[in-house]
């Protein structure tokens, strides 16, 4: 039976409630205790109109601002590698919160619930959104699904999704694509290994390409976006007695934005030429969209703040989600995306202070 | 609850008497009810002293001759692959029964049974076996069981193995290691790949090393052994986003029979240098063993039937568990060697015929 969890205390400071919110563990499809302790907390500020569906919480000024803003997270996460309770090492700005989740990404949690309750007249309208099942299969996403349900629930002119970004900005994000080659073979007793053909040893020859294969870096809006194409799975063998008939790679293509799936899927056709190449997930990338006013003025603010300049994001984000939705989008949140899901995943303090400030200084 | 099998007629011709044995399964670990019924026919047979361990009959003649013959075959098959009840193809001699176990190797069970029951005064002893747990792990097996428990049941001079040979004289086995090669990486957001190193990209030296390997043929006491070097399986991949740390290839070497366990071990690991290497099963071979004067005389008096010459086995069988007992030991029986745990699996009929006709000339 899950325990209630203990009430979140919005007026503490980031480093407290990004613990509280990291030792109350969400893995995915465990985020209820979560998510109710979100909706306890926002739902008696009188500022904030407060939705939820399953385990995604919506809580949204309505002050007829003639402009909105999306600014989302996931509040589940991969599961806990025995790095919980957090632990907080060092002090001040320099004091980094080590445990799961602190980077991916409940620090981002941490800055979206504190201008929540502190935000009470904003510039421009927000639309708070904390989100489940972010760390698994696509069609279970939480976001998607309230895109799906409530369309209206994510309206708004541009979106910030508080993703590890070590408070910079990154903006769009590449696309992804897994597909299956297939290496065939002719099955035998290993006894007799010459009468049969070992699919396995054919899979050299695709090893190799993907050894071989050097990754474009593509401009897109005047980011670099870095790809990557790499096995990530590799699976062959019935028995130990039995020259294997058939081999299975699969493989992972980060492509940039400037792709269409379609393209994407030609070029890893190419590569494999010779093999059969199945698609089993795709998801498009998104462009950073930075020229879009809002975006600009919102990259403006925050760098005036953090300096630094904008970079590319390389992992697949809720962004993309947002730019089919028609919005400009970019990520921005504390933790350094290289730590999500290791197992020494920790967040310096002083990035949670600072994605608050300059978050906080665009919105007011 | 299994159904009790009906009764075995030794009296039947030998393509009728396989196809009864044939079409009472007995995948590993399922071989009891064909086990009751060979001991339900033989036991009443006044020249046979029968024995039982387990799902093991033993049925031997007690004349006082001067030497004994041990003549064994495994009962128990590989699973069925809708490939029963068995068809009868042909006629006369040119028939073929096809089916699950027609060669390996209730075609020569059957030989076994039919001689077991007309040779009532053979001119050597004759310890008939019959066992279990042929078709999995090797500490399973029924034979080694027998060993074990009951050394003296299978004391002879020499020893006749009816695994199939396509009724030619099969001398000792290659022996047969099993290793596991693991290729090392450093796991990463597949994101992000070039934080990490990608293991499966590094065994694809360890494939090219399989696919340059040029295996050897060895002679050994005037049979030459072909020997093979083969991934039977290949692991990697922890996640479709991750960027796996460790590639494992399986590799089953068959080996000569001149070389001890030991010396393949070496030379597995030299093929794989610069890798760790794990051993995971290895049994090793038998030489031929044909010089020993009961086995020549077998030989002698086959080939006088079948013309032919002696060859050598491939595949690992249970002679080697007669020749680390001290025992010479041949491998004699119908089927083709290829055509075993294959779906169309089949047995000619003359070579049922040929096997019981030289077995019992030798004998008589």
């Amino acid at each position: 039976m899950p325990v209630p969890a203990p009430p979140l205390d919005l007026s503490a400071d980031l480093v407290t409630l990004t613990r509280a919110l990291c030792d109350m563990p969400s893995p995915s499809s465990h985020e209820k205790p979560l998510a109710d302790a979100i909706e306890a907390v926002l739902t008696p500020l009188p500022h904030l109109e407060v939705l939820r569906d399953g385990d995604a919480i919506v809580a949204r000024t309505r002050l007829g601002r003639p402009a909105r803003v999306v600014v989302a997270g996931h509040i589940d996460t991969v599961p806990v590698a025995d790095n919980l309770p957090t632990r907080l090492v060092g002090e001040g700005l320099h004091a980094e919160i080590w445990g799961r989740g602190t980077v991916d990404m409940k620090g981002g949690v941490a800055v979206q619930l504190a201008l929540a309750a502190r935000l009470t007249e904003p510039a421009r309208d927000v639309t708070w959104v904390f989100y489940d099942h972010e760390e698994v299969a696509a069609e279970l996403n939480g976001l998607g699904r309230v895109a799906r349900e409530h369309p209206e629930w994510l309206e708004g002119d541009f979106a910030v999704l508080c993703e590890p970004t070590s408070a910079g900005i990154e903006g769009g994000c590449n696309g992804t694509l897994r597909v299956e080659v297939r290496v065939p073979g002719v099955a035998a007793h290993s006894a007799r290994s010459w009468t049969g053909t070992n699919a396995i040893h054919g899979a050299g020859e695709v090893l190799r390409r993907l050894e071989a294969y050097e990754p474009a870096a593509v401009e897109v809006d005047g980011l670099v976006y870095r790809e990557g194409l790499n096995a990530v799975g590799i699976r062959g063998g019935i028995a130990t007695n039995v020259i294997p008939d058939e081999c299975v790679v699969t493989v992972n293509y980060r492509f940039a934005p400037s792709r269409s799936l379609a393209e994407a899927e030609e070029h890893v056709r190419e590569v494999f030429a010779g093999y059969e190449v199945v698609v089993t997930d795709a998801a498009a990338g998104a462009r950073p969209g930075l020229d879009d006013p809002t975006a600009a003025d919102f990259v403006e603010a925050v760098l005036a703040q953090t300096g630094g300049a904008p970079a590319p994001k390389y992992g697949w984000t809720d962004v993309a989600r947002f730019a089919s939705l028609g919005m400009p989008a970019v990520n921005f949140g504390p933790g350094d995306p290289v730590l999500a899901h290791k197992d020494d995943e920790r967040c310096p303090a002083w990035q949670l202070q600072a994605c608050h400030d300059a978050l906080g200084a665009w919105l007011s």
